[in-house]
């Protein structure tokens, strides 16, 4: 018999059995998988004990059974480990939660967040509920949108983060709020994405960047002792530039070396174009992989030119057992430069030893940077050094703007709301708003990275109406754009805004690497697939043209056949209310 | 000095003040209201000290003054009484919080959920985040819906409740869930109903009512004690029958008696249409109103018949101080008469004494109850019987099913899931869809009812295929219908779902008793005023074209002029996020 709480063996004894006992012992017989019986009977040491189990001790010997629901052959079995599709999966959610590991998953989100609260609460920390239905702003994500049937035409907003609400709490003397709440982001998904999604957001008045960086490394330190037993050491603090110098990324796993190598200097001025022409010229050392058989190699260079690494070209340079070297541009270099990038290398954690493959890959200083670190990340996980142990740090200093080339302006890097330094500030106002000396900016911004993952982050922001209004402009708002869209904080900040700060974790993805596993999905209890569906119900869905017309709305979509009419609304019974 | 934490006073002395001093003292005379400012200083004890306050005994000497924040004159003054308009309140809401009344209630609710969750923690209830996007159905109240990008035409739905997925987490095997969530009903707004609204929502396994009771009087009972000190004694059951019967109304505030006389036996036939016509007479003694006037009854009467009572006419019989009658009807009744309603009304509490009105109004049975249990708790909150004290009772055996004349259908009177009596099943599928008889069928559906406000309710559910279909087809669906919208539910029944039921309370509800206030409003840190919009924030709103398109939704309402072309959205900064 299995319960949430474990399983314990029954017996239906057939020997030695009186009538009844023997009419328990045939109905046992006929007992099918899942299905949910009663049984009493007397607690009994068990003869040939299961050392493998909590109960393996002991026995139930039955004296009734009930069978109080029967059930179905179940489309996959319910054990520890299965083979069934993701689709069937999500499809028969209620039937995957019995498996331990998801329901293990849940009662660990359970332990996360009471842990959580518990200590914001002790801290002073007021958890308040702030509006799922807000205002649409086109800056950010994409909204998810909420037609108002009283307000004709218009619409409201599911939240991306309750992020204007938290300052104005701040305004409103509410010194330290946190929330555990749910935000909504209509993008593209991905395995770590879903449409919506789950934060713990904090925010405290009176506080440097210092303080709160200490107050929330305390609380996941604890978080993660008590929840797996990890005890971390201090969070090293890395700067931004640091950062994407040695990694290539803003959220580096630092649970490997492997380091960016800049040959730049040393790679140049040998008519090699590739190199020539770059602004920097990266390396990095591939180790572990065994032999370097030109299949290996091919494989590599798929995957620094594939969509996922997004390298126009690669390079690659073979240090052999032997101390020989070999090169996919050997033209234009000798041997001599070979052993100045591989002093470059050693100069770094990780540098090139024989055996190595030197991947190099040259362009933009950014664009290359950025590759590199990808690749770097993807490495990790096929080399299985990203699969084990826990290592975190904080990313700070971030720059506060950077250039969207599309759209021919700087965008936030955090958000409007951040703070820029204060010793940035005259060069961010004296500058033309398309100035590219606007990316040396630097913004109280932070980052908490465990594993390569941004489990968190946060800035110190703007509680000053001018300045406010200022960052609008040099994200290219019209005065009246910002004061549109963002009035209610700027003229919030009229009445006395207190200097405050803050930050969000993503809870399902702290939930993820707390159990150690890769895919959000497992730490949500009906989560969406791909396309933002629900499988089990079946949503979304069409609604009813009566619906649609008491919303003001039309779809664009031509109508598939009318779908069978479903008796109106009658106000008769919502679903469990008590509000 | 205010902050969250109180208020402290500050000084900053002229008389034999340094250069400095003098400085900071003329700099603090030119501080306004509200001006955010950090001060050091040393506390010393006060001369003329202030026992009306916590730190009335000492004062700071301030040796540093900085002004971190000037603030404009606010609209309303920050003080615990104000007499600013709702509408200033809620435009300016971020000042208003810091007024102590508002400071209290959310800090009072942050209170109320963590003794909540630990106690439910405690007892293994393991809290589970549902999804907010979800699935339209046309059942209950109305459904605010979300356009899916994704799926072109198709339609998510808010949540009115987790009612199927907390059935579906039984299914699962998580034997004790809650979950502290916000729910959405697109329906008219009153001072106690908002938009969005939260509710501890909880479900059990394996349990009968009589454990469900249990388990919440209990938390209820702590919750109380806790937050308020208040002790409840064990909470009374009664039946709906009674409730009606009693005080004709299914959530009585039993904290002042004035029952409901049922005269019908001993007022008809005496030529009086009105009540020979009746099904039902009805009588209430109002009490205390000292004289009655005729101005004073002309106001009952406005009462009676008024949109929120709703009686067709009302019958008064005055019963002097000196022991003589009075009748608005006294052509057809005698003394002998009045002395029979008057023994009536004696057998029951709060009956009538010489000093009384009998407040007379006759009917159908349903509609008459309602209307002098409408009546009562008007007469209640106008007498002062209201306003003090607490006092708790549960609800129980409600019918299964109500007629809606409108639809001319029975509807659910708790929801669809609720399992009827095992009893009266077989009447239920052995009557005709519209047969009367069917408002015989009792459900296993209880409320529990604090101060005459209905703060939970839920029943055992049903947990088995077929019921669940039978239900469905008492209720008007079809058997495609039935499976469209529910069938996911009833294919869970298929794989051994266990017996369940629960319940879920109104937190915001259940705050605004705790705190001895009326209007929910005061407990949501951010509400939305009647027309359903946030007046701070200014939303709803208009959404760009653009937005529409990609929604593949179009308004029916013709735009305004063009809003300004705002930057488009870039991807660039989503408001704070880390998931």
């Amino acid at each position: 018999m299995r319960d949430r709480y474990g399983i314990t063996q029954v017996i239906f004894p057939k020997q030695g059995a009186d009538e009844a006992g023997l009419k328990r012992y045939a109905e046992s017989v006929n007992l099918g998988r899942e299905f949910v019986v009663k049984v009493t009977g007397k607690v009994v040491e068990r003869s040939n004990k299961n050392k493998q189990r909590d109960t393996g001790d002991i026995e139930v010997v039955a004296d009734s059974l009930d069978v109080l629901n029967a059930s179905q052959t179940p489309p996959f079995k319910i054990e520890d480990a299965t083979d069934a599709q993701e689709e069937t999966r999500m499809k028969y959610r209620y039937l995957d939660i019995r498996r331990n590991p998801l329901k293990e998953a849940l009662l660990l989100r359970n332990k996360v967040t009471r842990i959580v609260r518990d200590h914001l609460n002790d801290l002073q920390f007021c958890e308040i509920e702030t509006p799922v239905l807000i205002k649409s702003t086109p800056e950010g994500a994409r909204d998810f949108v909420v037609p108002s049937r009283m307000n004709p035409g218009q619409f409201y907003a599911l939240p991306q983060s309750p992020q204007t609400f938290k300052q104005l709490l701040m305004v409103g003397g509410m010194d330290r709020y946190f929330q555990i709440v749910k935000c909504f982001r209509d993008e593209e998904l991905r395995a770590d994405r879903q449409p919506e999604f789950t934060q713990i957001d904090c925010e405290m008045s009176f506080v440097s960047q210092e303080d709160i960086l200490n107050v929330f490394e305390h609380m996941i330190k604890k978080l993660f002792k008590e929840v797996i037993g990890h005890e971390f050491p201090s969070f090293p603090r890395m700067e931004y530039s640091e950062a994407m110098d040695r990694f290539g990324i803003d959220k580096p796993d630092t649970r490997f070396d492997m380091e960016l190598v800049d040959i730049t200097g040393c790679s140049k001025g040998f008519s090699f174009k590739i190199f020539d022409d770059a602004e920097i010229v990266l390396g990095m050392c591939c180790k572990g992989l065994g032999e370097w058989s030109s299949k290996k190699i091919k494989d590599l260079e798929k995957k620094a030119t594939g969509q996922e690494v997004g390298a126009t070209a690669m390079v690659w340079m073979k240090y052999d057992k032997d101390g020989s070297f070999d090169c996919s541009a050997k033209k234009f270099f000798t041997e001599t430069q070979y052993k100045a990038w591989v002093e470059k290398a050693n100069a770094l954690p990780g540098g090139c030893v024989p055996g190595d493959l030197l991947v190099i890959i040259a362009g933009p200083k950014l664009k290359t940077q950025e590759a590199m670190g990808k690749f770097r990340h993807l490495m990790g996980t096929e080399l299985g050094l990203r699969s084990k142990g826990f290592n975190a740090l904080w990313v700070v200093n971030f720059p506060m703007l950077e250039w969207d080339d599309e759209a021919e302006r700087f965008t936030a890097k955090h958000h409007p709301f951040t703070s820029p330094w204060t010793e940035d500030i005259e060069q961010m106002t004296s500058l033309d708003k398309k100035d590219q000396r606007l990316n040396d900016v630097r913004a109280n911004a932070y980052d908490m990275v465990i594993n390569g993952v941004e489990v968190g982050g946060g800035s110190i922001r703007i509680h000053n109406r001018e300045l406010q209004a200022k960052v609008f402009e040099v994200l290219g708002f019209t005065k009246e754009e910002a004061q549109e869209q963002f009035g209610f904080l700027m003229g919030a900040f009229d009445y006395g805004a207190p200097p405050h700060g803050g930050l969000a974790f993503g809870l399902d993805r702290l939930c993820t690497i707390l159990g150690g596993k890769t895919s959000i999905r497992d730490y949500i209890a009906f989560p969406k697939n791909n396309m933002g569906r629900d499988t089990m119900i079946n949503s979304p869905s069409e609604i009813t043209p009566v619906q649609l017309a008491e919303l003001s709305i039309a779809t664009a979509v031509k109508a598939k056949e009318a779908s069978p009419a479903a008796p109106a609304p009658s106000g008769g019974y919502p679903a469990e209310k008590a509000a």
